[in-house]
């Protein structure tokens, strides 16, 4: 792990892009960090947005005036990434107060996009967006009000997390907009991002998970698109239609729904009442710093002006406009959740384009609006999303974003796994590899779920998936019982096997595991037929589990099938016997039907 | 049910309480419709508070000029307790735009009390509450946002259920806070109140309820009370104390809890920005219509002078404020559920003391203010409450609240139910009587659960009683299997019997059947030990209901039990012939144990 440190450290002085870095860690404390680091993470390198706390480093926001001192614990997030091995290699840089997506509003200087210097890297979160791609860090944490976390990495080519508002704690943020400000998490590909999110997610100040939250999206899963694409380049436009064909080739069906409700709450963000957030967060140090006017270079704190112009303003709003914005965009949020109703998600281009740094400073404010179209409305709504590499556009990187209701972070994380292209990789060597995949983060972040042990006709594939798919459950894998348990084929529409449990001249018999959320696994149980059952099962490896049995009077009329040490092996045979025999079956349309 | 409406139009004459209303639908009218009601509310008479829309009324919120001409359709709350039998016989008076405490604050009169016509009502609700308190109507909805259903409810001595709030669609209803508005209903009594709340609550529009919500509160409750009980005249103080003995000899822990996050709340409320909801909600009519200044009579449209003069200046609150003092107030809820941690609810005075209408004319702010210190917090911090009588203090009325979290409404009732003290009536002759108890009300409006059969440990009293009441479920009542059934005594600690479905030979066995919340049920069978199960049971009237069964390989070593018919009834002898042959056996201390 030392070498990772190495490998940082050289490529710090080889890609010379101080401006990604507010403050670097002194190498012999992250060497002494890394070599000590134990957990999932170890070995990972972790860069936090600079108005996320560190212990030890000064809390930023983007303003050097802002900070009085090095933070002196380390916020909920960071803790929790570091308590599971990650090591912090310093703070990054951001849109001063995380207001802007443009990368570019920050007296520590523009951040250039990690492959073409001449663009922007976007923001908030542009230091964490690039240390990721260029492969410095391995993992950053960003943050995300508007599309802070999503636009740089769709940018920058990387993965960028969006959770559900709430579930990562915000406890040692800076708040941008308190109601709607979460904690992302950035890497280069889904799993590694997943894991580290598995981590930073949950705690005693997050936001309680319910029991209905799916576990995974649903085998033929429904994603909407916007009907109108507002704002695109037509490279843009292409790619993200390529992204289409190539999600419906795989099987997912992708309908087109009306945009407006959308875009409207974006522009609430903008120009209504909804801003005053940003006053409340920082406004009293705005108002005391700021020095308004047309001066390009800030004033003695080192407010940025657009920023600083900004903020001011949202000091002038008077709190019953706020509060008739806050009432029409729940009237907004209806009307696009009701056009949602019968996906599983949505999906949006990330942005609709790749500005350069010359277009920001003709335009620092239309520019900004323009690339916020896709990602403004999603934390007003309550929605979460995983933005992701989908290929190239012209010359830049194109990516989109899965959105998911709340909650719905399991599912979003589904579907960007169908998405997800590798991009061409600009990482420094020596950058950490990528974790192997995992279990959505929800579920180590706290989402209800009860495991459950199949073994007939509630296995993939067979007629009774869906009665778990359609609850959000995630197929875990197979296993199989301890070698005391018989298995029985029950007379039953469709045809069912009988797992009995017995105290001697059993064998193994193989199943799978399904974890199903709470809601759903009571539903389930409260709409079993007869003869089933559910109950503790014990498996090969000693652990006990919830799982199937059946009502010992099933038996009378049943055939003991235990020789076939599970139901599919049975099927193959009694199938090929029967075929053989008889022609098609009633047995074979049952359970084909 | 004629007689109900001749019962209505009499004692309406009869009481000289013209106050009470703004308008009372003509006598043919509600004659027709009454003669013609079906459902569970038939023959109940219903007084709709006029800032809630009754189609064919104008809405005029208390400020004649607000209105502009009769509602086009019901308000959903008013129309679901239509299609469940109820007759709108008029709505009532309210301080205007439901800004007020007092029932002093309106054009169309102050309402007085009840029983002592120089006292208050207390409001807003102030002529819903005195027109079910004089047994005009049966039932009546309310509106409470600071607790203008709870005030008038305990002034009067009747009930007033204020849900969580969004349980009850807010369409149809002219805003007070529009984040903080619940809609309540108001009854003689908590049967009538809570199947009333069974129809009005719940639907399309209603916020849904979480699968943990519970449908009872524990055996042996945990009640919070205040450690300071400040505004408290004398009288007060002891009716309040006297409750609490009650309390406790009924084997419910009472304890106190700081109350200063839940009295800061309060201020927030008043004193802070919260308050510009109000000026969002009708600010522009107000700014419009209303001359500023110290003139009693207000002006043409009708416009209070004291709530014009509190929702003009609600208009000038900077929205920044309000976010902040919205950040507090997040602060302090999280303080305030701290403190309650540990306890099924919290219970106060509904109101410090009943002040006289020369009282309020003097200090018309100061007494409102004070009427408000213990329902003020409860909307603000998403508590549920029933108000409920509980004798007297002094010549008054007293009334106290029961606070529950979010969707702890169950819990909240039946708690009520435990402290509610039939008051000294006031109803006139001809009141329909007060309909019979059934289940809370969240279970009709949408609260996910699963009925379990069980047959032995889990039965009330049992030793494994707990592991359900422990997760919110309430107890239905007794059941009993068809004569499908065998019973065996099961070798396991504590003891348990194994209920096995037979194809011949069976008998009725006697069980009984919980109500589990969802949530609760999954982890219920998470957590199931060998060798019992859960899966569908047929019981004496044909039913299909959820419940215990057992693995047959447990019956190797079991009792067959089924000649009596029933655990209970097994273990009466059992216990019986033990004593007397062994003493105390180690199957008694594992029953007691």
């Amino acid at each position: 792990m030392t070498s990772r440190v190495t490998a940082f450290f050289d490529a710090l002085d080889r890609v010379r892009r101080p401006e990604v870095w507010i403050d670097i860690r002194d190498r012999l404390g992250v060497t002494r960090e890394t070599s000590a680091a134990a957990g999932p993470l170890a070995g990972l390198l972790l860069a936090v947005k600079n108005n996320v706390d560190v212990a030890g480093l000064p809390t930023t926001a983007g303003c050097p005036g802002f900070a009085d001192g090095p933070a002196v614990a380390d916020a909920e997030a960071v803790a929790r990434l570091r308590a599971a091995g990650a090591t912090v290699v310093g703070s990054t840089n951001l849109d001063q107060f995380a207001t802007g997506l443009v990368g570019q509003r920050s007296p520590f200087g523009g951040v250039r996009d990690a492959r073409r210097p001449d663009y922007i890297s976007g923001g908030s979160s542009s230091g964490s967006a690039v240390a990721v791609a260029l492969g410095l860090a391995d993992i950053a944490i960003g943050t995300d009000t508007a599309g802070s976390g999503r636009v740089p990495a769709a940018l920058q080519g990387i993965v960028g997390i969006k959770p559900t508002l709430g579930m990562v704690s915000t406890r040692g943020l800076v708040p941008a907009c308190r109601s709607w400000d979460a904690v992302t998490i950035m890497a280069r590909d889904l799993d590694t991002a997943n894991t580290a999110m598995a981590h930073m997610a949950g705690g005693p100040d997050a936001r309680p998970i319910p029991a209905d939250a799916p576990l995974a999206a649903p085998p033929r899963a429904r994603v909407a698109i916007p009907a109108e694409l507002p704002g695109m380049a037509p490279a843009w436009v292409e790619a993200f239609s390529a992204t289409v064909t190539r999600l419906r080739a795989d099987g997912v069906v992708v309908e087109p729904i009306p945009f407006t409700a959308f875009a409207e709450a974006a522009r609430l963000l903008y120009d209504g009442g909804l801003v005053a957030e940003r006053h409340a967060a920082v406004g009293r140090f705005v108002d005391d710093n700021h020095v308004e006017g047309d001066h390009v270079e800030g004033d003695a704190a080192g407010i940025d002006p657009t920023v600083g112009g900004i903020i001011s303003a949202a000091g002038r709003i008077p709190a019953s406009r706020m509060v008739r914005d806050l009432a029409r965009l729940e009237q907004l949020r209806r009307r696009a959740m009701d056009a949602l109703d019968g996906f599983d998600a949505l999906m949006v281009p990330t942005v609709p384009d790749h500005p350069s740094i010359a277009d920001v400073r003709a335009d620092p404010v239309g520019v900004n609006s323009r690339l916020g179209i896709y990602t403004n409305f999603a934390n007003l709504f309550d929605m979460c999303g995983v933005a992701t590499p989908a290929g190239t556009a012209g010359g830049a990187q194109f990516g989109v974003t899965v959105l998911g209701r709340a909650f719905g972070d399991a599912v979003a994380l589904d579907l960007a796994r169908r998405v997800f292209v590798e991009p061409e990789t600009v990482a420094a060597p020596g950058a950490t590899a990528p974790l192997g995949p995992t279990g959505p983060w929800i579920e180590s972040a706290g989402a209800p779920f009860v495991d459950l042990f199949v073994v007939g006709a509630h296995l993939p594939g067979q007629p009774l998936e869906h009665e778990l798919t359609g609850r959000g459950a995630r197929y875990v894998g197979t296993a199989a019982t301890s070698p005391a348990y018989r298995l029985y084929a029950l007379d039953t529409r469709p045809p069912k096997p009988g797992l009995v449990h017995t105290n001697g001249g059993g064998a193994e018999i193989a199943g799978g595991v399904w974890r199903v959320p709470s809601a759903g696994f009571a539903s389930f149980v409260r709409a079993l037929p007869s003869p089933m059952s559910v109950g503790p099962v014990e498996l090969s490896d000693g652990r006990m589990i919830t799982g199937f049995g059946c009502a010992t009077s099933a038996l009378d009329s049943a055939v003991d099938i235990t020789a076939h040490g599970g139901w599919l092996r049975y099927l193959d045979r009694e199938v090929s016997v029967r075929a053989d025999v008889d022609g098609p079956s009633r047995l074979v349309a049952g359970i084909t039907g």
